[in-house]
């Protein structure tokens, strides 16, 4: 099943609906179906649209919450020939309710501490490392990718996207698996000259991150999908393929980012976890550089190609003004 | 003006009430004085009930994005005395739409650098340097404050929290004070062994932070704090002052952490900015310790007291096992 999302312009503004697909790529709108079916079973017009609207709301995250009940009117939706959908458009289909993103693909975290003048630290080796991103950035198909005003070195990270369907916590990797819902592309934009310079403070990435990602053109579900063998992870840019990896061969299974995840910590339904680049994944590897109006197809096996163009660069903009250090007290004496 | 949150029963389980008071700190309960107030101009209970829910709902973020529409409700409550609660108890206030937290103050972030035998990096005073935290780990006044298996080092961080009232981008310092609602109290709890650890990742604390944070006992407005003077910030534990700074120590001003935060990012309404641990406001450079049912109290001028105890260590959880790195090719060469 294939989980996505349209925009309706209605009276008051361009609000989301969900839909739905099976392999066949027929799309139709959730909450239309589960509103007939509802009529179907004796309520009233209004009844059934408030019930409908309440089960399936125009966010992925906030469906998602609502656990069987969303999945089950979901897959009932499939083959409503009154919801069906002539000519989709899909917008971003994932909401995320949080978002974090992993280094768990050798070569690409390998190049990226080199580029960085760093030997590649043990701990890599020893946990899933992550960083929290923005949740409120993300970007869908055809939308155009913002270049900020504090950056002369966009870059893109072609990734798989783990979305939570369940909340848990304290999880082991095989209960883990059962609160993943389905799998989506992601594209981890990144800002690399901010980022660089930031990350010398050891708190990780910020600004060098936090103004776009993408993920789409849907969700899957992980039935439908071959992911414990591996998916072909494709980036093409203005046609040309830079990058042609597999999701086989990251350093942790999804299962074990997952319940890693989740020790000390509720997973939330809507919560995206990014594996982060797979091994060819971004430009500064492949020493390119991307320009405005560059155009990026992301095509991962079963999850669909997710197109995007990269924006003008952003004018003006406030800069911080530079501090003196003071002779600082050593506490530690 | 301080806003907060009380929880109340009911028969779908307990939910949480905005409450307000004023210097005198006599709590008025939001949405009942909103409701009374829509029923004295000719609404029915019902409507008045169901439009007052809708501006003043349990979340104060979700008032926060009402604007205006909410914030005057909250004024016009105080002195309500049909909505006078007689023996508050209140809550955590915020329950954050976001979370970022920054490290401004000098003597802690040199102290830091050196506990992890680096030197203080030169980007600290050209940038405010941040990581993204778990909006969705926070506590409130008197929860326990939770251990997790996977550290033996818990410590607190005293820190100032910028609540955002307003929603923005691209915002100079004089433009972004505007877009502060107010201050409370913040500790991001941390969890001193695996942070150390995985920041050697370079991509940030992940795990040494998420698991918990605490704010409250209440957010004050900016209109009713000597905020650019500086405001005293006082730890103790166990009834002992462990610290006692300013935060006027900070390098950066709260309108230049706002406006930072707001380049090519839009600000949300409850999203919440921490200044990073006060001069002093850790346990590490104290070279002590904290053990489970430690007391500690947190307080800031103008902002209250916060007071929290230590948790019991968690049993079990897992644990990731080791990769061996492999012989990786140097894609540079």
């Amino acid at each position: 099943m294939k989980l996505g999302r349209t925009r309706s312009v209605t009276p008051d503004g361009t609000v989301t609906r969900i839909v739905v697909a099976d392999e066949a790529e027929v799309w139709f709108d959730v909450r239309r179906a589960e509103r007939l079916r509802l009529e179907r079973a004796g309520a009233t017009t209004p009844a059934a649209s408030r019930v409908a609207a309440a089960l399936v709301p125009g966010s992925l995250s906030d469906a998602l919450a609502a656990g069987d009940a969303f999945l089950d009117a979901a897959r009932a939706a499939i083959g409503a020939d009154d919801a069906r959908i002539e000519a989709v458009e899909l917008t971003n289909a994932l909401d995320p309710s949080a978002y974090r993103d992993y280094m768990v693909f050798e070569e690409h975290f390998s190049f990226g501490y080199r580029w960085q003048g760093r030997p590649v630290p043990d701990v890599l080796y020893e946990l899933p490392i992550a960083y929290l991103g923005n949740p409120a950035s993300f970007l869908g198909p055809e939308d155009t990718i913002p270049w900020p005003h504090y950056t002369e070195r966009l870059d893109y990270e072609l990734e798989l996207g783990i979305v939570i369907g369940r909340a848990g916590t304290q999880l082991t990797p095989e209960e883990a698996i059962k609160h993943v819902v389905g799998l989506t592309i992601l594209n981890d934009v990144s800002a690399r000259d901010i980022q660089a310079r930031e990350m010398t403070g050891n708190l990780g990435p910020c600004k060098g991150k936090h103004f776009a990602c993408v993920t789409g053109p849907y969700v899957t579900t992980l039935d439908g999908l071959p992911w414990e063998s591996g998916l072909r992870m494709q980036a093409r840019v203005n046609g040309e393929t830079w990058c042609d990896a597999n999701s086989s061969e990251a350093i942790w299974s999804v299962g074990e980012l997952v319940a890693w995840a989740s020790q000390g910590e509720f997973l939330q339904p809507g919560q995206l976890l990014g594996t982060g680049t797979c091994n060819g994944g971004s430009t500064i590897e492949l020493g390119r550089t991307l320009s405005p109006a560059d155009r990026l197809e992301f095509e991962i096996e079963g999850l669909g190609t997710l197109a995007n163009t990269i924006g003008d660069r952003a004018d003006g903009g406030w800069w911080p003004q530079a501090r003196q250090p003071s002779r600082v007290p050593d506490l530690s004496a």
